[in-house]
């Protein structure tokens, strides 16, 4: 297992990590399995989503926010509900395929930590199985 | 492979599982690996969040009953067609690293169950896979 | 690692993929482990749901497209954020228990390929390992 550590610098925002898993892959040095990459925060999440074109990311993150509310009456007394639910919905990890030591992804395929209660410092961590 | 029985009493909830599957994790005796937890029911799901103060869980569950209305002149005749969508959203499985013999979850990291359409007896199974 | 091939047929669609996904796990030989499902595109996704009843998909599609319209001001100049959003929250990968050879699922859950954005040509990726 390895630790990759993020500094992010919004409020929200999508920071792709692909490289970051990439390396760690390659120095686990298994050549056909599966990588777990699992966020260890509750106002967080990872996902893969294109990483060509800027605005998939910017109108997600937009929509998220109508989605689900910044401010809705919420009780938890810390006024980050709204990141809680998107951490549930987007969720806490992706498990990848690894093949020729690589992750297996389609050609417009990233993947992102996803930020809803920055600035923070995250932890994802990535699990390496071999098949 | 380990099952965990549980019964709901409500019709919207969610209980937390992490004891039960840090003691599927432990009698397993592996020490490094991951572990599957997947709920075998289409209106149920499983998902991990903060487990400090309540008020998250509950304001998750009342937002998501605005996000995915529990009426809205759905087709499917038994009438929870809600809780279907929800359990697509949220996800029937979570997959989690192993590490110390020991489930790798932040400070504020709990495993839930979520029951959308209860109440209801669930199985949730886990499956440990050694790295 | 198995590749199966899907061509949808419109816009927006879920396809069920149980069989081949259960044909990959027996030509594996595998008897238990997991088997991870990995949709290389980034709109559409993998979800587990019931495979009983026609309806429950139908109000699935139709109420993800009053929660994530497919008009919104996006920027993306392609057109299908909605679809990329869809993708990120129902998720690219569903991880599958195998015990005894077979998937390890519920009465009434299936397998499905979610297409947002078709019709299409779309791989999914089965990787198989053995607990």
């Amino acid at each position: 297992m390895e630790t990759i550590e993020i500094s992010s610098r919004e409020k929200v925002e999508m920071i792709e990590v692909s490289k970051e898993v990439q390396q760690v892959i390659r120095r686990s040095g298994v050549e056909t399995g599966i990588a777990v990459v699992f966020v260890a925060h509750t106002t967080a999440a990872i996902t893969i989503n294109e990483n060509a074109d800027p605005d998939v990311v910017r109108d997600m993150l937009k929509e998220l926010s109508k989605i689900v509310p910044y401010e809705d009456d919420y009780r938890h007394a810390e006024g980050n509900s709204a990141a809680h639910i998107n951490s549930s919905l987007v969720g806490a990890s992706e498990t990848l395929i690894i093949e020729n030591a690589q992750p297996l992804l389609g050609t417009w395929q990233g993947i992102y930590l996803c930020e809803f209660d920055g600035p923070r410092r995250r932890k994802v961590h990535v699990q390496i199985v071999s098949a």
